[in-house]
């Protein structure tokens, strides 16, 4: 491979000469060989390109930076952005916890770049752009990659986690219209309870994820604060005045997402309060899908000595042994995906509460887990949704028979007989293996045409 | 012990005969030894004492309970909110986990303490009140114990956590702003970084504080939203027309909280999303207090050969074998109760994500560890404020030092020299283990009028 | 009240006259209101006497305590040990971390119950035994408060632990045995699968507890090691020579339990590793359990709309508004025992990992929940053997029609006729709602007579 | 793109023609788009070709399949370990939850692989070699996945983790060693506390990491327990007797570790509790190793404001605005990791918790997580020993500085003069800013001569 040779404050170092990062890229490159090469995830690379053209342009206008450097800023921050420079970026998740190594790549690429954009060779001269002077000016690590964990997650949290849970939500609610009338055994510890209808279960599901949609939407305004204006310890040094408002300001305008300076900087640095309370919300949604997913296996179970009463799609073989078997594939993903959003909460906020004076230095495995659990749940949901709720149907002649046999429908006769009585009638039957009509005739505690006027499962939902 | 007979569908057992309890919560006592007697919260206690009465007038007002009934069952609530009844209560956490016993321990209490307030002895006759069909008239276990976990957790939030937080705020807030003006080092990583001012350090704790407060407040709109009148599985079987929402409006008028009644009972039955929010909430809190907590031991560290920059009061002696020595012990109770929480937030999504068709079967668990932790937030907060927070002082010497020692100053030569003339002083100094200045002069990148100028660490922050 | 007045090296204080705690204990009664009182689990009171006891005989013999002062401390030690003092101890776990003043605690009441033993006034003259000079003799807090975790853990673990675990894995494997040819169907994914036998289900469920045994039984030689002889940070410092051996040695003559002197003292004051490493075996038993639990309950589920295959004992009326309704509630406890385990886990990891320099001070918080896991859990598995494991029947009835239904037999004839063919046959049964046997003869791949030979669920298993 | 037909018991579908996958892959990859492509780890790609291979030879072996056959897959698998098929696994995590399609990927794989080996075109005549009834030949998805997760699991701890970290303990003993006579002041609750040395201090992580290193190991005999020959549901369906106790010789062989044979394969398919009790004490080692960094950075922070005791290797620069600075970034690295650890511990109990009746499908994200878990702490500990633990040295003079400085010194005096008045010297040198010597003698209560006798910091260690 050929080498280019790079140097930083503490000297020389050779990096590959087909690449636009410096010494400080290729230094962690070397210091930090841990997981998989270029972990640190995309949107972070992304959510700098929109950060690093927004300080570029704030800086012009303030006066600090001519506007042929912040020309040359931004025309790279946009070939990022267009998916130019994709393999510019090889850093890990597990570097320094400030993350100041993936914001001196994007520094040192947009720098290198721009000198090739400006027509000259990267070494030579005078740098046309220089990656701590210029594209780093008025930041600091310290502010800048909590802004764009704020943008990456923000997006990620509004493009794709939202509306895909609503989707899934929607399909839910139309069914649980579909199905209002549906009347089933309800289940409650698992046993045989009183009556219910299948669009009656359906719409807490809907409620679930509308409530955890609701919690979700709540966290936003506190993550949509950016820390940038903050830089070293959140005091501002070395900014030009005005200079946080604005820049939260062409942000907003270049993500197209809505963000503000955040009220308080060295809040914005010294923790990720708003990550762990908008990951709060996502592991809540998890515990909402658990549930969810794990009731429709159940109802979908068998086919022939499980519940049974739904029908959901067949996706695919389910057995590579047993012929003929299919399997609730699309609840066993979406719940190993909560399996997972859970104990990314447990990472992220054991990382949130290590946070030590000015800095807390768990950034980047805070949004490592952040951003998947955001994309996992979207994913899921759309999977789940089309692969698994949309074909939801009711087994009618399954729910029937079970309804039909079913003991709790003696509840009912609480009001008529009392509690005590209901409860004999029903233990009899148990015991005896007969229907509740016939023993509460046979006891002599109803009389047949009230027993058919009272216990009605129809008018007990 | 005396003893007398009680019976339930199940048969005859013999209860204690001092005690107004039946045979359900004998039952319960014998097939549940599992940790300390009565270690189910109070507050569900007195949760189930408002709900009890409130249904009963709900009742009474429908026309489907006497005013007679009415009101001794209210009676006996009242007595049990005056803690007369506190002996009556020997149920543990660890029982069916729909907290049924719980719900009859209370029925079974009212309905023969009510046998006696009417001027009978228990077990004479037919009841004046019986425990199922009058004092759970309307109701199941189902719909009475998450409507208790939503008394007893809203309560507890309001008049405890909240309130405790909001001192602790209160205070770092006055302390944040009588020591604006204090500049001192600030730290990145644990190592020195620039200027900051006392301040504007505990400003960050108390913007943490705020967030986290506002997140719990988002939460109380779902945990006040009541499951009574679901009855067994949400349907509200057995509930006269009206009943859920006039039932909230009693319990709000009864406890003095706004609660209303859950707009869809499927979701409030079978699970517990509500808590798992609210606790998330205290989740976060708990993640921004053990960062303040933790910032607090390190800045008060020392006395000698720590950082010392801020004293902190001196409560107790702190060691038995080490003497004179003084340490951060309300720090530490405070941390403690922190990992407590987090654990806490673990066991509460694990029960919640566990809800099985109509029903969530991990109630007593869940409203045990939330109060707990809402209960130690509230205590713990409270005692860091008044032995710990209150007393903060800086130590205007040891800042002084610090700060004039301090090699990271010269980032306010970066927009004067750039930063790499700025790095090679300061990396010259820290070499040498001389001053800034003295090196700046040396290498002739800076005048001394220049450097005095420029570097003033009270116009870095 | 009636006080007297105690002092410290802080100052002077009223304590309950009727107390035999000094002012140390009473400075943290004031300083840390945090939860209910006297919350310091009582198992660590006795073990530090034990350990208290042990330190003054080993004084003794190594010549640095009298005779008489060691047999005073003695006996107030049994006195403890015989649970003659237990109102004397008041502390909460939530103090300083390191537990001084529960050390500090038991010191004076030592010192002041010594002082009325030897026939004096407490604060009479000057006193014959002192708390910190003579209790305290050769420890540290930071010695003996890991020390007495170490002892109350490992004395739970053996003595009420493993042996509830072992009485529910003998019930087990009893019934393992005793069911081993009740052929039924086996369900994976919860769908219908190849058959097994009952007894071979719940030779799983024993494997799983063996395996836990066995894993918690490894951790036990580390939490046999006695930080004790470390004293303030692990020196030894103010020890005799041979000191700490010897304690050790004492701690298991008096105990009845074999420790043995920690090789590093550093490590034992400044990490929990063990309490951490033996917490993890048991959360592995609380993730088995939970399996097994949850899928007894499976099991039982019905009587007529779930799956039930087993009986299990009806132990109590289930609902307070379904008449005759019977649950699965020691599952349930079970199960909220584990959740409750899964999340002690966390509270104790997060503890264990922040231990600063010689010293970690999240002391109470782990013991407290260690001894709260090993208790719940030895609790919950005596409830859960005696009041439903010994209870388990197969539902024969039942079994054998969901066996003969189903569609996953057609597995034996994979070899026969390849896996291709085999899955049409069991398709198109499904879809006909037909039998195996009848498709497997309709489509010609299969002769009645070799059906019958090969398709016999007896010999799957 | 090119396509070709391929079909399994569900119909036909369109495949890439450059793949050597089927149909089932293939509809696993449109129905489970979730996360980034081909997310399945590939340890467990390369351990299903150990498994396929020594499948077919025990196979062949038991005379069920032909010589030419098992070559034939022999030869696919070897192709797999080459490395030369990487691109053919596009299957990702969030699929069902057995892993049955990528078992199903590795069958059909090996198939149409084998199918081009013996010279044929896929899709020509009938397949030489049939993904389920020659590959999948006496296996079913339910024991292969499990397999192949205890030989991935295994060899990583064996061959990655377990040496990283004896790596990194070597350098810490040997620094132990070194610096066993630096005597430096010790710190307990994070204040100044008796005198220990710098080489005790790094003993106790010596130990702590032996400790979780003996914790490790006591898991591997569970972890080399292989499901293999269970089958579908554990009875072993289907195999040739002796099948599956060749098999797991053959792995041992093939794979060079040593593996046996499940002793029951119920609780192997159904439960992961090897996976929760391995990954246990890998969550264990992540607790130490945080406490371990995090000692490492305090004790080097600074330069000049913050404890300094040790200098650590200046690998990069550490801020893209403070000139000069240096931070702890393997530390931080290393801290991030355990955080990620931690929350994969909660992900796998919570995983392997919800095994229902035969199966557990949460097998891939088990694995997923504890594959990353046990690489990362691998890399973490060689990148922190390599990068900053060999280049550990004592800054001499901060340490003597702070030592000669130090009250706590005072705790030589106890056994001499007395707990309190000793801590009356210690109080009063405190408040006076004076030395413990002045103020012995001041006080009157030691002689000079008695002072430097006996207040010694070397003797206190």
């Amino acid at each position: 491979m050929e080498y280019r040779i790079e140097k930083d404050t503490l000297g020389e170092i050779k990096v590959p000469s087909d690449k636009f990062w410096g010494a400080q890229t290729e230094r962690s490159r070397n210091n930090f060989k841990i997981g998989p090469e270029a972990s640190m995830p995309f949107e972070i690379i992304e959510a700098f390109a929109y950060l690093k053209k927004a300080a570029a342009f704030t800086n012009c206008d303030l006066g600090v930076l001519s506007i042929e450097k912040r020309n040359l800023i931004s025309s790279v921050c946009d070939e990022i952005l267009d998916g130019k420079l994709n393999n510019q970026f090889p850093l890990v998740i597990w570097q320094t916890g400030s993350g100041t190594q993936t914001n001196m790549n994007v520094n040192e690429v947009i720098a290198n770049r721009a000198q090739v954009l400006a027509g000259k060779k990267i070494g030579e001269s005078e740098p046309v752009i220089k990656a701590n002077d210029d594209v780093n000016k008025s930041q600091s690590s310290n502010d800048t990659f909590p802004t764009a964990m704020h943008i990456a997650g923000y997006k990620k949290i509004i493009e794709k986690t939202i509306p895909s849970i609503e989707k899934l939500r929607d399909t839910l609610e139309s069914k649980s219209k579909e199905f209002i009338n549906v009347v089933k055994i309800g289940r409650t510890h698992l046993m045989d309870a009183t009556p219910i209808t299948l669009g009656q279960e359906l719409s807490g599901y809907v409620t679930q994820l509308n409530n955890g949609l609701k919690a979700l939407k709540n966290t936003l305004p506190h993550l949509s604060e950016l820390a940038l204006g903050g830089t070293a310890v959140g005091t501002g040094l070395n900014t030009p005045k005005g200079y946080d408002i604005k820049v939260a300001e062409y942000i907003s305008e270049f993500s197209g997402h809505k963000f503000i300076t955040a009220p308080n900087k060295f809040e914005a640095l010294a923790s990720h309060d708003a990550m762990v309370e908008s990951h709060g919300a996502l592991k809540l949604l998890a515990v909402s899908l658990n549930k969810i997913a794990n009731d429709i296996r159940m109802l979908a179970s068998g086919p022939r000595s499980g519940i049974g009463e739904i029908f959901i799609p067949e996706n695919e073989p389910g057995s590579s042994i047993m012929p003929g078997k299919v399997n609730p594939t699309q609840c066993e993903a979406l719940t190993m995906v909560c399996a997972q959003v859970m104990g990314n909460d447990t990472t992220i906020s054991i990382a949130g509460m290590q946070g030590q004076y000015e800095l807390n230095v768990f950034k980047p495995v805070i949004i490592a887990n952040f951003l998947q659990s955001s994309q996992l749940l979207a994913d899921a949901c759309i999977s789940f949704d089309e692969n698994c709720a949309k074909g939801i149907e009711p087994n009618y002649k399954r729910i029937k028979e079970l309804l039909d046999n079913s003991l709790m429908l003696v509840t009912a006769l609480n009001t008529k007989i009392g509690y005590y009585k209901a409860a004999e009638i029903a233990q009899t039957a148990h015991i005896n293996g007969t229907t509740l009509k016939e023993e509460a005739i046979r006891l002599g505690y109803v009389s047949e045409e009230d027993f058919d006027a009272w216990v009605k499962p129809e008018d007990m939902v």
